[in-house]
């Protein structure tokens, strides 16, 4: 379908997603041209077939998804269209991939606002230009009033392994260093705390952010030094480290002294009884990397603005394969489960 | 994660999913282990990374993305399960891929029936196999009760396009033979009359089914004979035809006499008003190929059993570019438009 190249009227405050938005007709082709084409508009999108066609360079190709259900859908430091760009690029990196191309899938509710449907795409776009991906497919479902909580965005992500690199959670050897390249529980409790009837007055804003380019930095400067890496999101660091270690059939110890907490962040964990490591993050990154290689890596992710704050948190041990263990601040040790279930509900 | 190779428990009929099913602990861990792994464990999906890594075969890559909120989830002929599978795959193969990699994104509505659940995974694992394709990473959401209606499944895909391949909405060229593959409105009826409070007693099933084979065995037979395929989903042929004529800016005459719909289908569309030419299909295929080739193109389809209804419908004209016009039963011309909106909510 061609988009016809008009100027399109701007979106009014009052408009709303109706139904038939989402039925493939002519007010289908409106919500294209007026909400989504002005910001996300390119080569492969503006062709609107059903399918983007994309010439990949060479390389093994990552591919992940992930569905966006946050609540609120602003929060303080971003919003559900950011987290769902960064989030993807985010689990694409991870995995030792350069992102490049994205899908997006949106779920509608009748009544939603167009104006706001705007400023998530606007920060959809602004997200994928800084992470330097391209979103190149999409669809869009409206359901009735009721039928979904006002928007839920999927995206699905492509990108391409660097030659030689070899990251998966199997491969933590004993003696490894683990590197956490800031601080705990800042995207969770920025959105407990926003949510109705939580107002802690607080500044805690979402750590969101995309980890890419960090994680390129580091497989340039310290290549094949690295042997896993995870963004700790649901289910916090405690989550990532327990799969860590139960995929590598390994042990892992850590040391909380040397967890970084924001000091408003723990102030709100310690109010709400939440363990900071089961609060999810959405722009940090755990490192698994061989012991002699981590004051290198260290540096590395310090002197980037994301890394700044990066610790080694502790190391891989040939005790309690499968086990997170913490050497508390009193010196005594303490298991690291993976928590049960819901501590917060829809935080990405 | 390693999920631990026991026998899982089954599920129960009275179970339910909870919200701690989507939190990223364990009862993550337990709804993998019971309800996806045992159906659509593989080589990929069984490394339960953030990204699956693929060694794609050379060609260029066909990327789609589709969210499915179909209501009822249980329709006659399908469910959603199989629906999401079937609509990527074809979204994939329209455009000459090959469907070979797909990403499944579940939000689930607390309280959600665990065995329904796994109904519908079961369907999406058979419907993968039938298509030749692997579902090889996914995503779980859990949202509380009354957040969403019951079930939504995004599937992304990967496919690699044949060599020499060149399909476009855009490629129309005057005089081009329109094909459809079969009978209209079987899908978008079958949902309609499933729905609650509108009892037809009708026998209509989905179309519901994966194109790829057809479109395979046409590009094998006849290669480089085909200009543009589309399957007519949302919006029904009406919409496809219409975003063809005007993405190639020609115009597109079909004759009302040659469009094959089934008697309960059209007794179902009479009763409510709806023209079946814009109610969706699931399972249909509309092909614009150069006319010396239409015969050619339409022996190969009959001889399949998706396509032993394909007939040429129209032709391309030179006439009202970008606008289709239909030959009535009585011989006058009736514009075919866009529909504006929604005549039947929430069928795919």
């Amino acid at each position: 379908m061609t988009i016809v190249p008009i100027c399109p009227a701007p979106v009014m405050q009052h408009e709303t997603v109706q139904m038939a938005h989402g039925a493939g007709g002519r007010l289908s082709q409106t919500l294209m041209q007026r909400v989504f084409m002005p910001h996300l508009h390119n080569a492969f999108l503006d062709l609107l077939d059903d399918q983007a066609k994309l010439d990949l360079p060479p390389g093994r190709t990552a591919f992940s998804t992930d569905t966006y259900v946050v609540s609120p859908v602003f929060f303080p430091g971003g919003n559900i269209g950011e987290l769902a760009v960064n989030g993807t690029v985010n689990d694409l990196a991870v995995g030792g991939a350069k992102p490049l191309y994205l899908s997006a899938g949106f779920v509608l509710e009748e009544g939603f606002s167009l104006a706001e449907l705007e400023d998530i795409v606007k920060s959809m776009a602004e997200a994928a230009r800084r992470a330097g991906v391209m979103i190149v497919t999409g669809d869009t479902k409206v359901v009735g009033k009721g039928q979904c909580d006002r928007i839920f965005i999927n995206t699905s992500g492509i990108g391409i392994i660097r030659e030689g690199v070899n990251l998966s959670c199997r491969n933590l050897k004993v003696s490894d260093s683990i590197i956490l390249s800031g601080t705990v529980g800042d995207h969770g409790m920025a959105i407990m705390t926003s949510r109705e009837g939580l107002s802690f007055q607080s500044r805690i804003t979402s750590d969101c952010a995309a980890l890419n380019g960090m994680i390129s930095t580091i497989l340039d400067e310290v290549p094949f030094a690295i042997h896993a890496m995870r963004d700790p999101t649901r289910g916090g660091v405690a989550a990532t480290l327990n799969e860590l270690a139960s995929s590598s059939s390994v042990g892992i110890e850590i040391h909380e002294t040397t967890i970084p907490v924001k000091p408003d962040v723990r102030g709100a964990c310690e109010l709400l009884g939440i363990d900071p490591l089961h609060v999810a993050n959405e722009g940090k990154l755990v490192v698994a990397v061989a012991a002699g290689d981590a004051e290198r890596v260290l540096e590395v992710m310090r002197a980037l603005d994301l890394g700044r704050d990066a610790v080694i948190i502790g190391s891989v041990v040939d005790d309690h394969p499968g086990m997170v263990v913490m050497r508390t601040v009193y010196g005594s040790r303490r298991i690291i489960d993976l928590p049960l279930g819901e501590q917060l509900p829809r935080i990405c």
